[in-house]
């Protein structure tokens, strides 16, 4: 048996959580030939700000789900360490798809294979969690005093609809990219709107990270 | 109900104002062209100083004012989780309105609108933590033992005056954006100068962000 | 005798390992022309996204082993927070010989350079860790209680085969720089795989950070 | 009177500092045009390394210094919270003048303008640690039970013959800037080399961040 202590683990985590949503920022800019009317030019920036938007609320919501997660433990095991390292791996990889998609948008022939990749990436960030939170339903020993292991399988069961969703979003991004890329947009803030505290009653709409697809 | 732990909402929280705050200088550079007289190329940078000072200034009062919003908690609940997502992507926007600035100031056809769009953009943070401290003040059950609800509502009644000062400002910045741009100088320093510590006696002058409008 | 808190040491190691593996992901981008087969463009991206994981995996397993260190100390003395600034130094440097390998790799005279540089920056980060390791061993008033000095030695050990075998990866760089590089990424999923937590039995592998070469 | 808890100010200081280390990587490149012949290519950028290394360690010495001034205190009173906002201003600063350190060596007409920039740069960092500690000795209410206030005005002795030896290097640099670059890297160094723990015996040597000049 081994044992890490998570306090460590969340302020690391929170540490590429935090720089990950905040680099985001350095993606946005207005081109020097719009500066002579920049009014317009700040507009035309509409798909950064949508992907701004997007990747922030996303990583948002997996870090309030993060947070949900490690308040129920008392130790992590290897496997969750490693698991988390992948997570915050694909999350800090984010902001790479998130200006493909920026540049992308109104460029009819990558905005199809721009969305598709960003959407791709999405459904890895929320595989990974789904196998955090998995690895640690499988070892009960890791979870506080007085955690129900069916409040951590809860966790587990609410993310699956979820890959369902993105699936069908990066469908529909081969036919639609635009309709998907506000589709990604909906679900991060639904996934947000959903989180549920560290305690209280149980969701009684099963705190699912996004609406089923 | 639903309950939140603050310390990790207080270490993300401080993770992206420590990021956002210190990615300002990222936009500082003095162009290789001016590189043969570099003491006027470097003097020459000033609107980038004055976008860079104003900017780490004013997100340095945020912090000063959510820190003192924080101690005073004793939960979050999951509004002011969102709220506070909502804050903080608020304020890791504010490079890009800072860089615009720093571009556009003597560029006579782009500084107004960029002086605005900074002004608006200034707006929406402070809006955005009223509407936080708003949250905090509608359940007084988050606030920590010994913790009065009027000092909250006194937060949430100093930040008003404030937003009608954003207002002026950003109208000015329409006829006059040099004198609109060290206005919110002058503003941010006022809120840091301003700002109040955890305990102690009231603050007479009422403890507003900026000088009312 | 001088004593140093470790949970400021810690927090700022954390922010430092959270920031440089963070930062690798600004090196990532499709250069504007490839936009017209986006799919392409993204694929032929392949060297960037080795050296990418690699010194990710890399930063992490390092962060695991400090994390590992840290957790069996009670205090730091000036010896230790010096040679752990040098290591600190070592790892936010790594994003550099990163982008070298990734702008470098298919192109033909400069590929053999970039591998090599790249193997030496991982050479000496993996030597500081020793020499920190090293520095924490010869005072064994800084362990908390009931850790031995033992545990430390065998940290000091495991490190050993691994010099060895990042000096193996060099020369043979010379020699084969794709093979090299993929070398780099294999060693460092390995140290992961390998990395132990704050308490349990004795790891039978012995705990090497890389397969002794 | 008004107090401030320091934990959140020494989290957000150490998030500062811990970025604006990290991100003096970013200003290390080869040109794309001397990766035809990379090695000399990656030697020939000595300047930057110079630059990363003296900047790298200065803010390691402050850090080292901050840290061991907040764990004498107490609380924070509302001066320190200002004054430590304008340290944490000139610190995340630095990577700016360290570019043009960078870009400047080796180019005749401005080298000498950018290592003066720089010294200044550095004098600013220094005086405001050093009203930071003055701030702090005026205010004995402040410190940790147990702490001399003795000890703070040591440091406070300790930092003023420091800011001599910035501006004679300043001036020097006005003569031979390459010199005066390498003696700002001396000074860091042994900054790092004089600091001391938490606890412990007076430092015979009065703890002088610098030589005396």
């Amino acid at each position: 048996m081994n044992r890490w202590d998570t306090s460590r683990l969340e302020a690391f985590s929170d540490g590429v959580f935090a720089i990950a949503i905040t680099l985001l920022v350095l993606e946005l800019h207005v081109p020097p030939a719009a500066f002579d009317n920049l009014w317009r030019g700040f507009v035309e920036q509409w798909p950064s700000y949508l992907a701004y938007a997007t990747s922030f609320i996303t990583i948002g919501g997996i870090w309030m789900l993060h947070h949900g997660v490690f308040r129920r433990l008392r130790y992590a095991n290897t496997r969750v360490m490693r698991v988390n390292l992948g997570l915050l791996m694909a999350v800090s990889f984010l902001p790479y798809p998130t200006r493909l998609v920026a540049e992308a948008i109104d460029h009819s022939s990558a905005e199809r294979a721009a969305v598709v990749i960003y959407g791709a990436s999405l459904l890895v960030v929320s595989s990974l969690f789904g196998a955090l939170a998995l690895a640690i339903a499988r070892d009960p020993a890791l979870l506080a005093p007085g955690v129900d292991a069916a409040e951590v399988r809860a966790i587990v069961n609410s993310v699956r609809p979820n890959l369902g969703f993105y699936v069908a979003l990066i469908v529909l991004a081969g036919f639609a990219p635009k309709v998907a890329a506000f589709g990604f947009l909906v679900s991060a803030m639904v996934a947000v709107l959903r989180a549920r505290g560290d305690s209280g009653e149980p969701d009684p709409a099963g705190g699912r990270l996004t609406p089923s697809g």
